[in-house]
């Protein structure tokens, strides 16, 4: 084994350096009049596919929202810890990239679209879900089935364009029960302030004229076959999981379990503020979490990091997340 | 803190299972008369965009070589060990997932391509650069500079099409001057035997009828403003790696000093038969991965998962990747 000192470490690339300022070993540059390519200053487009048996699921990327952190943004943790563990993943401090990645399933007879995005009404940096869309050659049209997971807004805003017109014209809905009774109950509405506030009359926005038509589900219930549905309460009163079940192979849809991996993966008791039950929501966390890593289960989180998939070992008192190694094919 | 057994754990997913069996809870099922979209069967673009001072980089997916691990591929490692490598990451036993990625550089005066994919000559599952570099809007002919690593046949064999014809038709290629001598040399060629006999005659292939217009560097030279080459000999005897500097934020390309992260981060004095001189190569990628990990540099390395781009963090004896989070805009 190599014995690697600072001194080694620091002349290492200062060589290179000196050595190229010195003219030594200076290769002929080329001779090039030609103005260079532009910048293109946008994004590669955000689709990921990959099986799970039979199903063929397409991760489809909306974006990040930037999220600046408060004091007393986790209940039980101080600023400075969470700045640790943002600074573990060479993230920024006091910002919570929160990305955003709606799963779309092909079971093979029924095309089906988990939570929907932001709709670009929460952000300017998401917004990219129905773009990613296109990308990957599905009209929203074609959408069989909408299933949501939750009503905070980045899960149920892609369902309407701002004007109000439904995205996915063809589609049913199906959203979960308590959820349903919890956020389109005026009298809860007329209790709520602030942030939560806001999401209620938003969740009134999205779903009051459409209120016919839309499917509630009871978390437990298996919505389609291989899409069964998990109460998973504590992020919101009727905060459901999936479990994607083909040909012998499951996956685990985590939805809002576990948001950013490098916050509440490692450190599963952290109770956010925007778990609205945080002891009830530590609780979900690490039975989903431990279910995950005991099983080797692949995973889909919504907030995890594009595209959103992978597996999770556990470590010491917390969880990390191994991404799945994106791959030529599905 | 909850407490989680395994019979809570197994109880988990069983109930919703057994839930939606039961019809308990069961949802109105849609009714739906339409046929599904079909399968797409294909991956979603591989390009991916950031910036790196005043450069813009895009990541150019090749795909993956999934090559079969033969007993001996690890010179002072067993199979063992390597399967347990795998597998900690997800992997399959026996198979080395060789994914392969390169790098566009847009200095802003300059469009760099640093290695040029497999061009599909090697495995089915690889050669999927010049239909990403397309989804990225770039055509062959707007790339200024090719520089070239070493001359492994997925690193070269871009500059070509099958029948011959330059690829990049209107870019100056840079080689390693030390690369050059070692693979262009009839009497090392006609010394080698078994897949690096392949691999000179494929080099010549490549450069042999283009010599003329290949310029040589000798590893240590700046290339262009801002792309520095640096010796980092094992893996091949010129190998090169490079260091990018554009307004004061430095970022290390890696080339194949460390392949599989999962294996050769977290293993770095592991020895695999493609590390021609095997101890240098150790050497080498432990002055490289303390550099990077001592400084917190932002790496690309050809051989990390799509994007291939990171970080690197010191772990024991080893290094873990933590990969970039995909971003919504570079």
């Amino acid at each position: 084994m190599a014995i690697v000192t600072p001194s080694t470490r620091r002349s290492f690339i200062q060589h290179a350096a000196a050595a190229a300022a010195a003219g030594v070993g200076a290769a002929t540059l080329p001779n090039l009049a030609r103005a260079a390519a532009p910048f293109a200053r946008a994004q590669g487009p955000g689709v990921y596919r990959y099986n799970l048996g039979g199903f063929e699921l397409t991760a489809l990327y909306d974006g990040i929202w930037y999220s600046p952190i408060k004091d007393g943004f986790v209940r039980n943790a101080g600023r400075r810890a969470v700045n640790r563990a943002l600074n573990r993943a060479f993230l920024k401090p006091d910002v919570l990239p929160i990305s955003i990645t709606a799963l779309l399933v092909n079971t093979g007879t029924k095309l089906v679209l988990i939570d929907t995005g932001s709709a670009g009404q929460i952000t300017e940096t998401a917004g990219l879900m129905s773009a990613n869309l296109d990308a990957a050659g599905i009209k929203p049209d074609a959408v069989d089935v909408v299933v949501i997971s939750h009503f905070h807004p980045d899960h149920i805003n892609g369902i309407k364009t701002k004007d109000g017109d439904k995205v996915f014209t063809k589609a049913e809905i199906m959203v979960p029960e308590p959820e349903w009774a919890f956020w389109m109950n005026d009298a809860n509405l007329a209790r709520a302030t602030g942030t939560v506030h806001k999401y209620f009359l938003n969740a009134g926005r999205i779903f009051k004229d459409i209120a016919g038509e839309v499917h509630r589900y009871k978390p437990g219930a298996e919505l389609l076959p291989g899409i069964v549905s998990i109460p998973a309460y504590g992020h919101t009163p009727g905060h459901t999981a999936f479990a994607l079940h083909s040909n012998g192979q499951s996956m685990l849809v985590m939805s809002d379990t576990v948001r950013n991996p490098y916050l509440f993966a490692r450190h599963p008791d952290w109770q956010p503020t925007f778990d609205m039950d945080g002891a009830l929501a530590v609780q979900t966390r690490r039975r989903m979490l431990d279910r995950a890593a005991a099983d080797r289960m692949l995973i889909s989180a919504y907030h995890f990091p594009f595209p959103a998939c992978g597996h999770l070992t556990r470590d010491g008192s917390g969880y990390e997340l191994v991404p799945v190694m994106w791959a030529p094919s599905p």
